[in-house]
């Protein structure tokens, strides 16, 4: 098997409650992840696309963050509803979701 | 600041002693990645590459593993003394450490 044609990077860094940053794993994160694995493997996409979680991926404010590469997208506030969206569209279709596109803002 | 010019992701996945998957964190990658953290900070890298810590990246067998985004690149066996080739000849040069990428192998 080769390298994979996509990477999909998923953000599940956690912090203590009430810190200031908050954290993507507080946004419920690693339930986006356990569903988007599950719709790789429906879809045959689970040989093609390697799922991965990440640390922080330094846009807290906009979690749950997801990238996707070797596209250099990532989305912010990613709701398990546009899971679906983001498998027909983009890994499949190879058009990223645009209106999940993260903004150009500062690293955090 | 736009999306990251790179990004580069250090496998830190831990599995307890005996595993017999083993883990890039046993093979001491989160050492690689406080050194790469200053590297990048030193060659004034660190505003163009985002740097991440990443759980499996499943190749275990050929730890610690980095890859390299946008570029789809991934290494194995990656030392602290790798570090500031890697930093030169791909994160400065665009060009891939070729000793150091990952065999096309399966996917663990």
């Amino acid at each position: 098997m080769p390298k994979p044609e996509r990477q999909v990077l998923v953000c599940v860094n956690s912090r203590p409650p009430g810190n200031p940053k908050g954290s993507c794993a507080q946004s419920g994160s690693q339930t986006l992840f356990d569903r988007l694995k599950t719709l790789l493997t429906d879809r045959g996409l689970d040989r093609r696309v390697m799922l991965n979680r990440t640390y922080c991926l330094k846009h807290c404010s906009r979690g749950p963050v997801i990238a996707v590469q070797p596209d250099n997208v990532f989305y912010a506030g990613v709701e398990a509803a546009d899971l679906d969206e983001i498998c027909a569209e983009h890994l499949e279709g190879g058009k990223p979701v645009e209106r999940l596109v993260m903004p150009d803002i500062p690293w955090e």
